[in-house]
């Protein structure tokens, strides 16, 4: 996309978080599969959840610019879901590989943290507040996410360094 | 890699950090000359001086490991550096492209600083002080360049907004 007006950047952050939501919605069940911790299996599956709700977020925003959402495939996010599935591929010792998924893992969150600040910026400068209050919404959720990878990073670190 | 040590983790993260570091040194170049602001050209081209101490810091590491620093392609650098020459060939109004710039780079340091900061604390855990330090010390680097960022960003994104 030739980046005119900062409206198309907007557009093509967006339908790059659109292609990225996606992606993730697919990644996640397979990297709950793939741990061996009750907590983290359980925050893949939470995240898988919310996930959803941040791909209708966006259908919602993409409705109201009368834009569509499609068009764009997030070669960021398929290239760090790609070294999630490597590291499934792997395998290795649970707490040791369940370390290694959970640094995969915030990869994906840091992706999405940067890219919403970003959409979120241009929104609020275009006076598109609607819209910079729901990608803000979503900003927050995955913050929120990435912390409580953090949490249980701290115990399953622990048992794999002692494995 | 076969994931069976928190050993094996570290420098599986480390290989993928070193062949992060040597893409970005490739990539930096490219992104300062496709910038117009002044002050986004000039911390592109320090942070490529950074990024080459950063390289060090990792072939440093290695050798204190007695480990080889190659053996992995970072494929969510490839991608997330592909997204950054995507912007750079699409083109579009200056303000506008680099906007699109800052918010790519973005995404690079935070990449850095969940993978930087995975490995600190792998290092941390297996008494490796000194390897711990020195990921310290890049991933307070990646934290200000991203800050820096953020900043300059400030400025272009309101030149942007007014194209």
């Amino acid at each position: 996309m030739k980046l005119e007006t900062m409206k198309l950047l907007l557009l093509d952050e967006l339908q790059d978080l659109y292609s990225a939501e996606t992606q993730i919605t697919k990644a996640l069940p397979k990297m709950a599969k793939a741990s061996s911790t009750p907590e983290l299996k359980h925050a893949f599956e939470s995240h898988l959840q919310e996930t959803e709700g941040h791909v209708q977020r966006l259908e919602k925003i993409f409705k109201q610019l009368k834009e569509n959402p499609k068009g764009k495939t997030c070669e960021g996010m398929k290239g760090l879901l790609k070294e999630g599935e490597e590291r499934i591929k792997g395998g290795g010792e649970h707490d040791v590989l369940d370390a290694g998924l959970i640094s995969a893992a915030q990869r994906v969150e840091h992706y999405e943290i940067a890219a919403y600040g970003s959409a979120r910026t241009y929104a609020e400068l275009l006076g598109e507040n609607e819209i910079a209050t729901l990608l803000d919404k979503t900003l927050e959720e995955e913050k929120t996410a990435d912390e409580k990878l953090t949490k249980v990073a701290k115990k399953v670190n622990v048992r794999a360094e002692a494995a």
